[in-house]
C-alpha cells in the first residue's frame, strides 16, 4: 500500500488532522486508508452520518468526539465549535481523524475545516470517499453517466433554503442527470421547480434514502406524476434525489442489484422509453 | 463487514459479475469491498487504468484479463467484446470482477455492460468508487463544494469529441465546480469554450494528472492567462480539469497536503482573491 512510506512526508512532531471521507454508510464501502487512519487516530471527530457498523471499528484507544451534524437540527454542534475542537486536539499533538459521511469535499464542509486548519498552519490531509451519489447510483441501479444518454452529472445541494439559489433554466438547459444531497422534504419543490423551468414530464425522479445500508429505499415516479401520486414518507436515513434521462434505467438494473428494497409498484409505472 | 451475510442473495450457482469501482489508483483508494471481492474473483477484467499497486493486489488463481481502453488508443478492446468476454466468463459459472478506474457509474461504462448483463439475466451487482473528481479534490486541495462560493458540481466529459456536445451558456451561467474527466489535451478548448461564453477570465483552472498517485501533478492557471502561459506538457497518466470559484484556494490548501508535485510557480501566480 502506498499510504506508509509517504506517512512522515509534511507532519512533524506535532499533531495533524486527516480529514476522512468514510464513505454511504456501509462500513466495506470504507477506503482502505480510511480505515487504517481510523484504526490508529488519537482522536475521532465524527458526523451524524457515521454509521454504527463504523463505529465499531474505532479503537479502543482513541478519543471520540460525535459531532452529528443534520441539516436544520437544532442539537447539533456549531461549525465553529467543531473547528475550534480540531485545532485544539491537534496542539495537543494528537493525530486527530475528523471523518465524515461520503467524501469530505462534495458538500461535507472539508474544505470549509481545511482552510480553518491551514489558516492555523496545523497539518493536514484529505482523503477521498465514495461520495453518496456514486452509492446511490450503484445501489438503485442507476446510471450517473451513460453514452449518448447522459453526458453530465451535477451535484446540487438540495436541501431546503438552498434550492433558491439553483439557476434552474440554466440546469434544466445543461440536462444530464441532476443530483440533489441533502433531499429530504425537497422532492416536490425539486419537481416543481424542474417542471416549471422546462424539464420533460416524463423525465424519472428516484428518491435514494440510505445508499448501501441495509434499510436503503429507493422510490421512483415521473417528474409529472409526483403531484398526483407523492412520495410515501421516509425513514431517518439520509436521502439524495436524482433526476435525469439514465434515472429510468433502474427498472432494469435494479431487480438485479443486491440490498435493494424498491418501490416496485412504483418502479414499474415506468416504461421502456429511456431506451 | 456488511458483504459477507449478503453473498448468497440474488445468486445462485451459475455465475455472476460485480461492477468494480477502484477508486483513483492508489491501492489504498480501494474500498474494503473491492479488496475482498478481487481477492476472491475467479476473473479480473480490468481496465489500463488500474495501477501496478492494485494489480499486485490480484490473487494467483484468477484468470486476468486486461482490457485496457485509453480513449482514441486505437489498440484498445472493443467495448462490445468487453461485454461479451464478461458474459462468457459468467456463463462458465465464474464470479467475474469488472475491475475500473474511479466510479463505474461517472464515465465509466458500468451502466453500459450492467444494461447487457441485465438483458442476458446474468446476475451483477455494481460497487462504487472514488471517483477521480473526489481524488483530484482531495489530491490538489481543491473544495468541489464550499457554502458561499460554490453550491454545485459538475462532472462533463473532456474528451475532444464530447466537448461540442456541452451547452456552455447553460454551464456558465449555472456556475459551480466544473470537471471534467479524460481531459488531457483538452485543456486549451475548454478555456476558449468558457470565455467565449461569458466565464470569468479569473476563474481558476486546475489539472489533476495522476491524482492520488506518487506521481500526481498539479497546473493551476487563471482562465485569461492560458492563452498567453499554455500549460506543460502531461505525462502518461488520466488528467481532470477542474474550473471554479472555489479552485484558487489550492494555493492555501495545496501546499499542506501531502504527496503533491504542483507547479508552485503558477500556483503563486494566483491571487488571494477568491476568499
Amino acid at each position: 500500500m502506498a499510504g506508509g512510506k509517504r506517512e512522515s512526508d509534511g507532519f512533524g512532531v506535532t499533531g495533524r488532522v486527516s480529514i476522512v471521507g468514510a464513505g454511504p454508510g456501509d462500513a466495506e464501502l470504507m477506503t482502505l486508508k480510511a480505515l487504517r487512519l481510523v484504526q490508529s487516530a488519537d482522536a475521532i471527530v465524527h458526523d451524524a452520518l457515521i454509521s454504527d457498523e463504523i463505529k465499531a471499528c474505532f479503537p479502543a484507544h482513541s478519543r471520540v468526539f460525535d459531532v452529528g451534524k443534520r441539516a436544520g437540527d437544532a442539537a447539533s454542534t456549531p461549525q465553529a465549535e467543531i473547528d475550534a475542537l480540531l485545532v485544539r486536539l491537534a496542539r495537543q499533538g494528537l493525530h486527530v481523524v475528523r471523518l465524515k459521511g461520503g467524501d469530505p469535499l462534495v458538500f461535507g464542509r472539508g474544505g470549509e475545516e481545511a482552510l480553518h486548519l491551514a489558516e492555523r498552519r496545523i497539518p493536514f490531509e484529505i482523503v477521498p470517499g465514495v461520495s453518496a451519489m456514486s452509492a446511490a447510483g450503484a445501489g438503485a441501479g442507476i446510471p450517473l453517466t451513460l453514452r449518448g444518454l447522459s453526458n453530465a452529472c451535477t451535484a446540487l445541494n438540495g436541501f431546503g433554503p438552498y434550492l433558491e439559489r439553483i439557476d434552474w433554466d440554466a440546469l434544466v438547459r445543461l440536462g444530464g442527470t441532476w443530483v440533489f444531497y441533502m433531499a429530504k422534504g425537497s422532492a416536490e419543490t425539486i419537481v416543481a421547480r424542474l417542471l416549471a423551468h422546462g424539464a420533460d414530464p416524463a423525465l424519472t425522479l428516484a428518491m435514494v434514502e440510505s445508499a448501501s445500508l441495509p434499510g436503503q429505499r429507493v422510490h421512483a415516479r415521473r417528474l409529472g406524476e409526483v403531484a398526483g401520486n407523492p412520495l410515501p414518507p421516509f425513514g431517518a436515513g439520509p436521502a439524495v434525489a436524482i433526476v435525469g434521462p439514465s434515472v429510468a434505467l433502474l427498472e432494469e438494473l435494479n431487480p438485479m442489484a443486491r440490498g435493494i428494497h424498491a418501490d416496485v409498484r412504483a418502479v414499474s409505472d415506468l416504461s421502456q422509453a429511456a431506451r
